[in-house]
């Protein structure tokens, strides 16, 4: 067995880590991102790498790092989880949110919730304080609230911004970015986790759940295979159980996770018609971020390493 | 390519189609069942049989066989599915069903809905009727109003036993039986299609979200390996994604469909604790029902051949 940590004084400084997050999957262009409010992206996605990899760095869990990097987003207003959550067809912020840990596969998801701050934190208390794998709706709330779980009021999730995407998707437009976001980790002691949280799609009908709080579509962890957090047209991910099979084929298939990634994002996903991309890590460090739209904003760090962000293709 | 029908005047008879339905699986001896209820419960289960079949040796889809045989077992009050759902916490019956077909992927699902009274009916209408694969709460009901579907008053669903059930539980006794209805077909086309309905957990959480209405979870469909619908204790069946994993053995993992079943029931399923059960039917008709607890209420019926009805290991 490797010995992980390398201790310095009290602290335990980890050696072997990864962290890959995203912002979301979609069509934006490079012609339609201001360089300020690229700025903005880059500089938060970076801030989340940097939360997520300051926990990992000191011994913390990838369960942790995941949680810490998505709080950072969901708080984040340019992002559509949390604060900055799109519009339902009622005009409502209904929000979605799942994490899972490789180790146990243990797993915690809410789904329809409108007064969870941070989403991905409610997905925890469910995963490690309840007998349950996914709550709904207010009794998801109710929960959250005996458990501690930051309330607001529904109208902190608005944003000026996604109810004009709102108003525009009503009147016939489409092709707005996505925004779910995710992360997944990959802890000194070898522990695999990943979560994704989302403000679903703008104008979604009232009550659709997408993949996001869908253990096995948007979100799945298992030590023997990898993690994987998923963004994009959450109906194509829940059809073709996206992150579970991505797993399954590192598992069963003797594929790698590049091509694991290759095979559903370009072949399966595209196959039906879907758009969207993944973050995955495997059993080895392996870090995957696969996509078939034009943009994914997306991040990496690593034990040593400096965070690298990307949002195009190849920038 | 074979011809899968025989043309009798203008009849149409298919020679090669296949059902297997469930009922739940659960702790039931011998000794606390008895001849009268055995009886019900065996007559019911071949009723479903005879409703799916008939379907299929006419001609008729799997998509369609699924939902008669989930409708016949929604409307018994002996299954914890449509009326005889078990109670929440609360004291409220909370549906969730889904639905899935092979042919293309596609799929339906509602959850937590209470005054629907087939929710395996408003899954179907989510699967074709939508651009969505899950709806929620009161937006399903909502959705499934408009698609004139039949709504009932709550009140509906409420059953003595299952109220006298959640009243032993709450007092502290535990091991009831699930009693989660599921169906698989293959039809004489040789497509795939697997369907799950459940009044959930007696005493779940408010708000709670088994493995039934989750794709990947509680049911799956893809002509290219199988058809799988689950029952069990749901939240192991969402961390193991159940029905994708045994599809993904017979897929990826050249595992015959009867192995695939065995790994992912009496291996994984048990390995974490979790108690329960599948039915399942392969790209070329095999069929399995695979469990782990004492008792499956199960059955199946193929061309040509009568319905067969068990509850027990071997009877």
């Amino acid at each position: 067995m490797m010995r992980p940590f390398v201790r310095i004084g009290w602290k335990v400084l980890s050696d072997d880590w990864q962290l890959v997050i995203h912002g979301g999957a979609g069509g934006i262009s490079r012609e339609s991102l201001t360089s300020e409010r690229e700025g903005w992206l880059r500089d938060t996605l970076e801030r989340a790498l940097q939360a997520g990899g300051s926990l990992l760095g000191v011994g913390g869990s990838s369960v942790a790092a995941v949680q810490a990097a998505i709080v950072l987003l969901e708080d984040s207003p340019l992002f559509n989880a949390g604060k900055g959550a799109a519009f339902n067809a009622a005009g409502v912020n209904e929000l979605d949110a799942s994490i899972m840990r490789g180790s146990d596969l243990q797993a915690g998801a809410v789904a329809g919730v409108t007064r969870i701050r941070n989403p991905v934190l409610a997905a925890h208390a469910v995963m490690v304080g309840s007998t349950h794998v996914m709550l709904a709706g207010t009794g998801a709330e109710r929960f959250a609230a005996e458990r501690n779980i930051e309330l607001v009021e529904p109208e902190y999730f608005r944003t000026e911004e996604r109810w004009r995407q709102l108003e525009r998707v009503r009147a016939g437009e489409s092709g707005f970015e996505l925004g779910t976001v995710g992360a997944v980790a990959r802890d000194a002691e070898r522990h695999l986790a990943a979560a994704t949280s989302t403000g679903g799609m703008t104008n979604k009908r009232y009550g659709r759940v997408g993949d996001s709080p869908i253990i096995g579509a948007g979100t799945y962890a298992d030590d023997r295979s990898c993690a994987v957090s998923a963004t994009g047209h959450g109906e194509y991910f829940i059809r073709l159980s996206i992150a579970r099979t991505i797993c399954a084929l590192v598992e069963l298939g003797g594929v790698n996770l590049s091509d694991a990634a290759k095979d559903v994002i370009g072949g399966r996903l595209a196959g039906l018609g879907g758009e969207g991309g993944i973050v995955a890590i495997d059993a080895s460090g392996t870090i995957v971020a696969e996509f078939n739209s034009s943009s994914m904003y997306r991040g990496w760090v690593s034990a040593g390493a400096s965070p690298e962000v990307r949002i195009f293709q190849d920038h």
